[in-house]
């Protein structure tokens, strides 16, 4: 009879979920004559049971779809009454289920590592927009997410020159600034803001000065993760009434009124927000989350049980929970400093 | 001795004002043998002389570029004390410019106007990219802002289906609801709401849980300048320490936290903002805003002083000012309540 | 018990179909209470009783779905053994089908005109990608081709510029250079030749010398069915080893070697082909197309029999078969002539 | 007095070409106090003096300007009778010009190492749209490449879908299939057809034919470079009058009839051609790009003459001219294997 595996796509969504999935039905199913079915909206699925069957009819035509067909949710397999491993062992030997494919960022992985080791067979493919993840030179999602992000400065730049006014797009990262980097290298912005480099408000302001003085329009690209020095960022937060109150809106919206005030050049904010991670994904994420998904059928069929697939240069790799949880991939000081050195 | 014209752009920047300088340019200067110069940031280089040359070789290659060169502003041709009739007669005479394109909205229509009035040859070329001038059937840069607007719903749909939420996005459209209902339409969103037709919390919730049941994710695409019932605005801009205070960002803000309170289903907001009004315009943008830049040159060649282009039908015909400042375009209730009936 | 109706689509795939057949779905069922199937494959469908069920879960989310999901065919309803009147009214009684609505071009508005005078409760959509129906201002899919040609010119044109090389663009536009016209117009074209309009070599290649004597690549946009006269087109036929044959290829692969020759200026040619009329449609051309679904509805309720859907200025509007079929829409020489000036 | 140094594109456009020669001139400028000029249409303008200067101001806004702005030519420096290294060198001493930097493929490469030899200052950055050098995991311009031929296919995918027919769609690769293999995996193609692995007509149509069989449409994605064995081939280029000839358009335009007739199923080809290396480059390919140039000005700066910029992984690391030139990269038949799995 043949060997049947579940796949879960867990935590936010993210282009290329659906061609991972795609990749590994096919490829597991021509080459290995393996069965597929989804556990839906998560680690829910899996605890209870609740799937839907994955043949090559129901993946065909996905590469190009944003999203999950399975969903996901921000359950987790240990936190609920009814999860944990024996649970779970119960649900894939009643539903004739050998292995787990669980695809998601570093809760996932995390989870995952647990399972594996109270005896569940499971292996990890790795999710994350904002590129945090050591073990793997890149992860489906956030090309699509720095071509979004790129078009949009290239959008707000005419609007910026037009009006003689400084810009400030926010994007995502709340600790990894890697899409403000890219995106902002991309778009040629003059200021880059990330969580893991400090920069004073004057120093924004200095370049976005010297952008001005020399007849050109300041663009300022920040990570969502970007905090000001405390007192800046306090001041802030004062409310017309003086009230001092929690930060509404993206921190473009803090930074906005302060590079006006300070410079007196006139500013406007952004926020990218919840269309840098929807949608078609780019080739660039296609190509490798279909890798990811004929690795990963791969790794079923060695049963190599606690891996998972990583990038590293053009090859597919194989490394385990421990690895991919290791570190947080920011963004390193010296790469930064190549960059900020032609800011302003 | 060739004459000479005077263009300038004024008000916010919108996809399509390069190519109807270049229109006017290439049309004027091979068929009339005209010479142009453009004023810079609007009204205020024609009340201080401040020009630029433009030749062929300056707009070469302008169609496709978002913004204007010549730079605009908000500045008003009587409001600032060195402005005038008087002085403008003076600067265009020393200047040697027989007559002026003003390429604007409504404020600037209504400027324009007083100027001819007072003697100055004027022709103007409407500019409004929430499409809210009745003389008009469309403006250039509205379709542009359509096309954004309607990709990030298709992007956001994604996101909404993986998570089971709804996603709610805030366009353009402070007093006309003309991009939310036509990205609505092109999007396939559940709810549309305009500033034109009040729409209570309820009804909107009503329709989001209408389309949950059916094991959808709902889409409500909202204008700026939609406004819930006072009691319904009023709750919701009671921050989170009790106090009343003034709305910070934008509608969508407000009704995200509003319907998913009411409905319990799990919602997002996005307000897009400036990405709708700049880079590279559609094509369709480009081609009536070249068609209106060559026909403001056939005014000026006809000495047609206090008129401006429209389109009707297929077809560009020449208006008063004062049809254009008649009737400010709002979306019609018939035209509304066809949509409506397949909101939910 | 609920009135049933069938759809189908026929001709050349378009973008916006799937919009229309939604539009229509959407609006006839909730406002109507109709029921809707889709015959398969265009009138082949129609003929054999091939449908498929089409309610509100089956149309979700197609507004941007390129293509058509009934499939299409260039199956006529009279040309066939099994087709003709009687045949395809006992079809409809043993389907229990109360009237058919048509979306196709020319000649599935001829057919329709015939079965609805042989008795058959029918209306119809137009449907023409090169918008060479007088009687309706634009058929969907129009804007999507001119917005995939521009951007074929915009990229064309930075090859251009680095090598000064005459680029020549191929795009649809068999009777009618509507297409060529509009991206010509959009993509700052140099020279635009469609079929309505002779050019002969000698003006072509004055007009790319003119652009090069500027210092500029000339960039040529032509409609397929743009022919030079004879003999010229003659020249161009004999291959390399001195046969006359039969045109393969393209027009742009005759002239780019003809221009070369002539001018001496390095021209490549590219047939933009296939990739004009799929995919994605434009926000413009789903708006459109899901109108002509909802008014098409509107018909049906009214049993306006013999009718079609059509665009005036900003109106759906009704017209009779015998008024779409009444003039092909070709660009009129005055409107050529405009953009004409400018060549070179 | 600051040092000076010129930078040369030479071969076939790419998009990246400005974001090089844009981070070259604001880090060598601002890092090193470095001055830079540009040589026009590649080796000729070294050969004979041309130059333009390229200070701040001429590089601000370029990263997402398509081609390049010193233009580019196939002219070589050692073949032309003004050429060689003597000439040269008194070019660049008249010119006060300390060292040459050349962006450009592999007889750029050659060229260039020759030059250095020859006692040039000489460094180079790599540039292949075809991604054929092995010594460097990605160039600039093939991930723009790829998006606008995945693009293509999810275009081409839904008229075939429609009118279920087999899509043929040609893309760029003369010696390599890199475009054809990414395109293809990311757009779901059912056959790959590249240069360096042979597949027999008999093969691509029973992958068709499967295809078929399932109910889909088939797509094809073909390199420009794959040839069928010899009878096949000789087969497709008799004509239609029954002589022999040389092959007119592309493979595509040879295979589609050959399915075609073979299969019985309606086949259509598309040539994407000059549009795969136009216009604005994929944020991945600037940020590479601006990498590659701010790495080649840290070589000036360095003095490390006869070295070239690469990427390794997430690194740009130097390699000599040797290591660029050392081996054509190919898609290696494992890597073309695992995805043949899938195909039909």
């Amino acid at each position: 009879m043949a060997k049947r595996f579940g796949i879960l796509t867990s935590g936010g969504d993210c282009p290329g979920l659906n061609a991972v999935i795609r990749g590994a039905v096919l490829k597991g199913g021509t080459v290995y004559g393996h069965e597929f079915v989804g556990f839906k909206d998560g680690w829910y699925g899996l605890v209870y049971g609740d799937i839907m069957e994955l043949d090559r009819s129901v993946v065909r035509g996905l590469s190009n779809q944003g999203g999950t067909i399975l969903g996901t949710s921000r359950f987790g397999p240990y936190s609920e009454p009814d999860g944990g491993p024996e649970n779970i062992k119960k649900v894939l030997k009643n539903l004739g289920i050998d292995g787990v494919i669980a695809i998601g960022g570093e809760g996932t992985a995390s989870a995952s590592k647990r399972l594996f080791e109270d005896g569940i067979n499971i292996v990890g493919v790795p999710k994350t927009i904002d590129n945090d993840i050591d073990a793997t030179d890149y992860t489906f999602g956030f090309n699509t997410a720095v071509e979004i992000a790129t078009e949009a400065i290239d959008r707000l730049r005419t609007t910026g020159n037009s009006h003689k006014r400084c810009m400030v797009l926010e994007v995502m990262g709340r600790h990894a600034g890697w899409i403000a980097l890219h995106s902002g290298i991309a778009g040629g912005a003059h200021a880059i803001l990330i969580p893991e480099q400090p920069e004073s408000l004057n120093q924004v302001c200095a370049w976005v000065t010297s952008v001005k003085n020399r007849g050109r329009s300041p663009m300022v690209v920040v990570a969502e993760g970007f905090k000001l020095p405390d007192m800046e960022q306090a001041h802030s937060t004062k409310g017309l009434d003086g009230f001092n109150r929690p930060r509404l809106g993206g921190i473009a919206e803090v930074l906005a009124p302060l590079i006006e005030e300070r410079t007196g050049i006139e500013t406007r904010a952004t926020v990218l927000g919840h269309i840098q991670r929807g949608g078609v994904p780019s080739a660039y994420d296609r190509v490798l989350a279909t890798r990811f998904g004929m690795a990963i059928s791969d790794l079923v069929a060695d049963k190599a049980w606690g891996k998972m697939v990583a990038l590293r240069g053009t090859e597919i790799e194989r490394i385990t929970f421990d690895q991919a949880l290791a570190n947080p991939k920011q963004v390193p000081t010296d790469q930064y400093q190549e960059v900020r050195v032609i800011f302003g």
